[in-house]
């Protein structure tokens, strides 16, 4: 039995997903005739009380999208150093926007009001670039899955309101985080221009992020997802498997969180742990001592068949997740533990 | 009974089909680990002689991701003023490759290797372009599906290798071409540097498209495609489609070609009709008399259950497909012609 | 003595100019500073009835300023296939304004209101670019320097200002036309968002170009000149040459325009010379026999210390100006006929 | 008496530039027609030992113009988080190269090899950009005009080849560096594979400025220039100047750099200046008490006629060049001190 920890997005359909994709009906989604990603949409914008939604095959494409509609060339986009966008897609701020960035060293991956307001680009001097974005990810990925003070968020979008810049959140596991907190996902609709949220991570389907805006960005972002070649025809396959993650896998998210807790108690007594970060949703990193390579802990690991990945210098990520069960955290300790 | 005829992206799998689409082993395809899609992409590479294939959600996306790689900002690409590349993906040569258009007026947008020859730019020229790219189309939609003689397009690729520039090919219907023309995928193989095919459109899978080149094409195409959020997670659900697709749709394709014949039997008693293209495979175009609004003429045909596309000035495009059978045509004939 | 007529871009100042240009008062013009580019920038917005004006190094500079300015990334420009912005600026629609082209075949590069009308994309469809920009020429280079009827880009402005699209003026050689017509500076700045004009053509300064717009539109094209390196600091010495040949230099263009006719009378008693195109401004376009290749021409003519440039397939282009007087011509016809 | 001290770029060219610039034999620097232009660029790759040079408009032109040739669509570039090609180049880097940065901190803008192997992105993951370019500014405009340990240049350079990626210079006020350190352009030449040297700041110029590099690369430059619209006709005029400042204008830096000490020693007496930053060459940098609003005090200044500039928050710059005299000093001493 391998114990794959590289991350939520790992996951394989239940049977009853799976049921739920072969049952659906679909039909040219380019000619806007798939009844089940239509369904899909409005279901989700509907859960964010926000106009429209677009179905993509990744969160770095809704990602993306919402960067390329809310700048123009020659702006830039405020975000944490450790950011997704800016680390993990491949310089898309840059190649498919033409946008800079303003770097923010946030606490784990959370920005602050006050940050953001100092960042923001002078209106007048031509030298610099325009600041027209900024986002936030919740949960933060690189911070070890930690989520934010949903305060500081009204108090960040306070700072962009006044200065007419729209807020973004690359909320990849925004559902982890809701679990956690109480907040709804309406009161993250009504302070967001744009949400991205995935589908394929925690929720575990097999592809899919969402696109969460007003109906005119949603438009212009159907424009951009051509050009970029995301236009799927049939996609209500992969669309049933979203619309039963949304009924029957956010609340389950809390199980993954606890086995995550229980990740970080395994691996806490192990000698080559020197740290490990708060474990707040399902996102466990721990740094190695100095001593001990990352590559040579993950092999180790591998060893053992237990899956992980490198996360940055001397650091490690392992992720909890729906195929990640009790029998699964059983075989982890005692493959570890003795 | 809707009698379909916009697209043929718009077939729904059969029943074998989704049993494949249920049975596929899947994985999570940005670790490299979904065996169903490597087993496309490899069964595909070896149909056509290629080194690698890479699997994604649109022909538009295949194409891009070839014109991506094959030039660098301030190239041109030599291609047909009708081709699906310049015309129909939102001007990605432009705005995902930086690169202007050579656009040529070739025999119902096939090119010929003269017209390419005099139209690659001046090599010491700095106020010109750079020609990096010739990408022919075929069969060629715009054209009314018909397809390239393979003796021209050997002479094209001379003048390319003459002058260093690769060749890529839009063969979204390329096996529409084959069978007609009893060529093969190796053939084909032999002579471009990169071929996009598509599985959704008459082969008739739900979602998905593959790109063929060089091992080290692939690797870069890769780069793109994640920054352009072409990446999934578990496709192999939409790969096990493609493998049964090209293992049981491509000669059945024939079909398609008669039924299309039979179309065109059918509209040329029509009174509206003013002249039908040569119908070489599975596209039927008529140009309406001058009195008929090509948009009246289309709901006509819907009030009738008909569903057709405008395809240009006075222009009127059916296509037929795995879901147009026999009983479709019959009904058809009823329909329109008593 | 070498007879130039590769261009009018080959002129040297007068002595006068130099004086002009040794007695500026100059100051660092990227704080805004310098007397003397001030002055040129508010005399030409004057006399073109336009809000601003923006000194800048190049007509490419100009144009692509203003191309920047009205598009955004995915939009398509509307101007002729022979037109200087599409063929001779190294791509910049495409590589600064990520834009796509739509491509008129024009009178000899004037393109029709009609044409225009046609060539708009359809508002709503995601597989095209939005058009966002329709470019004249005038006088059209490669149209051997003719003008347009005035009467036809009125009605060109029509058709763009009932599609909300901005029109551009590549003016590089519009006083050329205006002295045969009669038209004021006021009349095209009344019916162009933006007009470039070049002061190193026939003008006769050593340097410079001027875009001309809206406060608005110059705001922005500050910034995108900032971003492509055109800022310059004590520009007021090419700004002096400017001021002085737009009092000076302009009426006299006429003069140009009858030595051109007089080049075409000469030409078109050589044997190697088919046809002569229309001569109405200070350009001559002469199409060699099929039998003369237009280099070994070239080489001929240089060989009598008389120099042209090849211009496409079979043609061949001289220009007069400036530095081409009576005495050239009268040396020209001797080399040439004796 | 103005006293000017906002930037070394505000100098007018002397009587004997000017001269010079008068004498100067100029041609059509497009057609490659312009001898001075032509010496000007071959004196300075001989002064550098690099094969060759290219005269442009600005520093921001010769920075991106390597920039763009150095990288491809989805690269990152290496520089320090306060380097002018991040911040006051329009944001050139993403905009005109498509490319990402990987921001450094370095000592008051001067990063280490260290810093700089560990910034350099992993070859095999496609999440992230590939590193194309490490960048170097030196001196080191918002470091205060400090300048580079020319052995930690050549460390960087050693991290550069073992990894292939190419180095760039932003050698804007480099001769303001050599005059202290002693080593010559020679040296640095060897090191880089591109160098951007401005004519128009210390040295005195009123525009210009150059890049050095191969011959392949001058060409590719060369390209780029005319999309950027920075070709230019007669522009011998000012490469005259440029010869006369590289003959006559390098070793008085020095005089600069004592002066720019004495207006340290001025400023360390105000009340409202807390900090002054080393005064390495000719740029001096005061942190004010908290209490002085940096515009305050710059209006405080421009009310007894001297001009700085505010530099971020709380810091202003003043620079010294070729027009700030002896009796410049004086005054300002006068008017501050009394």
């Amino acid at each position: 039995m391998i114990i794959d920890l590289r991350s939520d997005t790992v996951t394989k359909p239940t049977l009853e997903m799976k049921q739920a994709m072969w049952e659906a009906e679909v039909g040219d989604d380019v000619f806007g005739d798939d009844p089940t990603v239509k369904a899909l949409q409005e279901k989700a914008a509907a859960m964010f009380g926000m106009e429209e939604a677009l179905f993509c095959s990744s969160g770095t494409m809704t990602n993306q999208l919402a960067i390329r509609v809310h700048t123009q060339p020659g702006s830039d986009v405020i975000c944490d150093q450790n950011s997704h966008i800016y680390l993990y897609e491949g310089g898309g701020i840059m190649l498919n926007a033409f946008s800079s960035v303003k770097l923010l060293s946030g606490d784990k991956g959370r920005i602050s009001a006050a940050q953001v307001k100092e960042a923001i680009s002078p209106a007048d001097d031509i030298h610099a670039t325009v600041t027209r974005l900024v986002s936030l990810e919740n949960t933060m990925n690189k911070g070890g899955g930690c989520y934010y003070d949903f305060q500081e968020v009204k108090e960040i979008r306070k700072v962009c309101l006044d200065h007419g810049i729209p807020l973004h959140l690359d909320g990849a596991r925004l559902f982890n985080a809701l679990v956690e907190t109480g907040e709804t996902p309406q009161q993250y609709g009504a302070v967001f221009e744009s949400i991205s949220i995935c589908l394929s991570k925690g929720l575990g389907c097999p592809v899919g992020s969402l696109l969460l805006g007003t109906r005119q960005m949603i438009a212009k972002a159907r424009r951009f997802r051509k050009v970029m070649g995301g236009g799927w025809r049939q996609a209500g396959f992969l669309a049933a498997a979203g619309i039963y993650a949304l009924d029957h896998h956010v609340d389950r998210l809390k199980e993954d969180h606890i086995r995550a807790r229980e990740i970080g108690n395994i691996l806490k007594s192990k000698p080559e742990v020197q740290e490990i970060f708060p474990i707040d949703t399902n996102i466990v990193i721990v740094r190695l001592v100095p001593e001990m390579p990352a590559v040579d802990f993950i092999n180790q690991l591998a060893a053992k068949g237990i899956l992980a990945v490198t996360f940055g210098k001397g650091l490690i990520r392992f992720v909890s997740h729906l195929d990640f069960t009790d029998n699964h955290l059983q075989e982890m300790r005692k493959r570890l533990l003795f």
